[in-house]
C-alpha cells in the first residue's frame, strides 16, 4: 500500500469525507428527497458562480457541457470567433466544425493570452460573428485569457461570450454576471474536487433566446428541457447521483468558507508553488500564468514526460505532462482538488529529486525553502 | 437513520463493497494503472454482453448512449424503423428527429411487444430502411420485444438492428453475436447495480462500417475516436473514473458467478415475485413480461401512484409508478440492483399492507405465501 499523490490537473484529489458520501445507499432520482438535494445544489452553483444565472447540471465530462454550448446556442452556418491558444481552445473549433458552425479562428501562440484588441479587430471585421468561444483558464498551457475585457467588449453586441471556465470556476474569481459572461461551462474533476462525471453551465438571458431560436440538432443534451426541468425540481434524463451527493458536501462546504478563501487557497498553493520552480532555476510556461495549476518547462536535456514518469512510478506522485506539442517540454503541477501547503511542498521536493535523478542537478531543498518562505510571508 | 430499500428500475441498490471500492482514492485516467482496469473492463462486457465486438464506454446516462447510436450510424435523411410500444421507444423516434432520421414507426399499444410480422411487412415497404431501433427490454411497460427474431430477420439485409438492452443486458440471456444484435447499449444503473453516470454500446462490424460513412453531427459521443482510443488502452474524453472503478469489481464478481447464475437470480425474484402479485388478486400489465421487472395494474379504485407514495413515505421503501399515459395505472418493482430474495419478500409485504391503506383489503400474508412456495420450489 504505497502512500500516493495525486496533483494533475483533472481528476484530483477527492476527500475522504466526501467520497464516503457518495458511498451512502443509492436514493431514486425521481424522489421528494432528491429533489430537496438538487435544489440546493443549484442555489450554491449560483453562489460559485457569482450568477443569478441558471445553471445546467449534465452527466458527462467536461467536453459534453462545451459540446451543449455550441449546439444549443448556435444555428447552422453561424459564424463564430474562436481563440485558439492550446489543446481546449482547438476543441471550441472542432466542435464548431462538427455542427456546421463556421470558426472564425484566432490563433494565439501556446503559452500566450490572447489580446483583446485583436478579438475586437476580428468582431469588427465580423459584424455577423454569434459568439465568441474562449477559455477562462486554457489547462493545455496554463494560460488565463482576459475574459472579463471580453465580456465588457460583448456587453453591446448581439455576440455572446461562452466560456469554458472547466479549470477556473471555484479556482480564481471569476464574476459571471458582472463580467457578462454568458455561457460557462466547468466540470467536476477540478477546483470542486470531485470525481469526473459532471458538467455544469451557466446560461444568461441573452443566451436563453439564442438557444430559442438555434436549429443545430441536440437530444441528450438540450438546454431548453433542462430549464423546465428545473421548474420541476428534476433533470432531463437520469442523473449521475453520487457524484451530485458529492456536489451537494463541496458545495456546502464552499459556501461555508466563502469564495474568497477558495481564491486565496489557491493563489497561495500557486504562489508558493511557482516560487519554488523558479528558485530551483526552472523557467514557467506560462505568461499569464493561473492559480489553477503551475506549468513548468522542461529544463535543457530533459524530457518533461520522464519527470511525470519517476514521480508516478518511483515516487507515487501523479502530476500531468504537456499535450500535444507541448509533449516533452513541459510538466504540470495541478491546485486544483483536495490538496493543501503540505501537497505542494511534497511535489517541489519529488521534482528536485527527478531532476537530480534525470543528470538536471538542483540544489537540495532549494525549490521548498522558497515556497516555505512564500507560506510564511502569506 | 430509517431503515430504507430501493427498488425502483434505476437508479438502483449498490453493494456497500462497491461503493466502498468507489471511495478509494482518485486515481488518473491517463495512467498505465487506469489503462489495466480499462482493458479489464473491456473483456469482462465482452463476456456479459455474448460478443466479441468492441464495447465503448462513455460518461453520460443511457439516453446519451441511444443518440451516440443513432448520430454515429446513420446520415440525414436514412430512414429507420422504430419500434414504439413505450416511453423508450419514444425516444429512439424523438432522438431519429432531432438529427433528420426518418423514423417509420410501428407503434405497438403498451403491455404488448412487437409481432416480428409486422416489422418484416414495414421492412419489406421499406427495403432502403438503414436501421431498426427497438427495446430489448421496454422499461415503462415491463415488455420484451422479440431481439432475436429480429436479429435473424435482419442479418440477410443491409439494415442493421439497434437495440437499446439498457434494462435487459446481465438480466436474461441476450446473445448478441448469436443473434446479430448490431449495436446494443446499456447503462450502469440496472443490472450492473452501480450509480447512473455510464452508457455502454457495443458495436458489430457490420455497424462499424455504417460509422464509418455516417454523416450526421457527433462530437463527444463519437464512436471512431473510442475505438482509436480503445487501441491505446484509454478513452478519448475524461471518462467517469469512480464509477469504472465500480463497474470494475461488479464484472469482476459476475465473471465469477458466470452469467447462468446472474440470468438465474433475476428468474427467480421475477417469478417470485409475479407469483405474489396474482397471489393478490392482482393483474400484471406486460403481455410478455420480463425478469427485469415486474409491473402490476393498480386495482380499480387505487391509484398507482399513492402505492408508490405510501411505500416511500411511510415505509421506506422505493418503487416506480407509471410514466406518460400509464401514470397512476400501473407500479413497477424492480429486480435489478443489489437484491435478494429477502427484498422481494418486503416488497410484496409493503404492497400489501399498502393496498389495505388505500382500501383495497388484500388477505394478509397471500402475496408473501406465494412468493415463498415459489422460492422454495426454485
Amino acid at each position: 500500500m504505497k502512500k500516493r499523490f495525486i496533483m494533475a490537473p483533472g481528476p484530483v484529489s477527492v476527500a475522504p469525507e466526501v467520497l464516503l458520501k457518495m458511498a451512502e445507499p443509492m436514493m431514486h432520482h425521481r424522489s421528494p428527497q432528491f429533489s430537496a438535494i438538487l435544489t440546493e445544489v443549484r442555489e450554491n452553483l449560483k453562489y460559485l458562480y457569482q450568477t443569478d444565472n441558471d445553471v445546467l447540471i449534465f452527466a458527462s465530462s467536461g467536453t459534453g457541457g462545451m459540446e451543449a454550448s455550441v449546439t444549443n446556442l448556435l444555428s447552422r452556418g453561424d459564424k463564430a470567433v474562436v481563440v485558439r491558444g492550446g489543446k481546449f481552445g482547438e476543441r471550441w473549433a472542432e466542435i464548431c466544425e462538427a455542427y456546421g458552425v463556421v470558426p472564425i479562428n484566432i490563433d494565439v501562440e501556446w503559452g500566450e493570452a490572447v489580446d483583446p484588441a485583436e478579438v475586437q479587430r476580428v468582431l469588427d471585421a465580423n459584424p455577423d460573428a454569434k459568439a465568441v468561444f474562449v477559455q477562462a483558464h486554457e489547462t493545455s498551457t496554463g494560460v488565463k485569457h482576459p475574459v472579463q475585457e471580453l465580456g465588457e467588449m460583448l456587453k453591446g453586441r448581439d455576440a455572446i461570450l461562452v466560456v469554458d471556465a472547466i479549470s477556473a470556476v471555484g479556482v480564481y474569481d471569476l464574476k459571471t454576471d458582472e463580467w457578462g459572461l454568458d455561457v460557462v461551462v466547468t466540470g467536476s474533476q477540478k477546483s470542486l474536487s470531485l470525481p469526473p462525471g459532471l458538467a455544469m453551465v451557466s446560461v444568461s438571458e441573452k443566451a436563453w433566446r439564442m438557444a430559442e431560436s438555434s436549429n443545430l440538432p441536440k437530444y441528450y443534451f438540450n438546454f431548453l428541457k433542462e430549464r423546465k426541468a428545473i421548474a420541476k425540481e428534476t433533470t432531463a434524463y437520469t442523473p449521475a447521483v453520487s457524484l451530485i451527493i458529492g456536489l451537494r458536501e463541496v458545495l456546502a462546504a464552499i459556501r461555508e468558507q466563502g469564495l474568497e478563501a477558495l481564491f486565496a487557497h489557491h493563489r497561495r498553493l500557486s504562489d508558493a508553488t511557482k516560487a519554488g520552480v523558479e528558485a530551483m532555476g526552472l523557467r514557467l510556461f506560462s505568461k499569464a500564468p493561473s492559480e489553477a495549476i503551475t506549468v513548468i518547462e522542461a529544463p535543457d536535456g530533459v524530457n518533461g514526460q520522464d519527470v511525470v514518469k519517476i514521480l508516478r512510478e518511483e515516487y507515487g506522485i501523479t502530476i500531468a505532462g504537456g499535450q500535444a506539442q507541448l509533449k516533452g517540454r513541459i510538466f504540470r503541477i495541478s491546485h486544483m482538488g483536495h490538496l493543501s501547503d503540505w501537497d505542494m511542498i511534497v511535489a517541489l521536493a519529488a521534482v528536485e529529486r527527478a531532476l537530480g535523478a534525470l543528470g538536471h542537478a538542483v540544489e537540495p531543498g532549494a525549490g521548498v525553502a522558497a515556497a516555505q518562505r512564500v507560506f510564511a510571508g502569506a
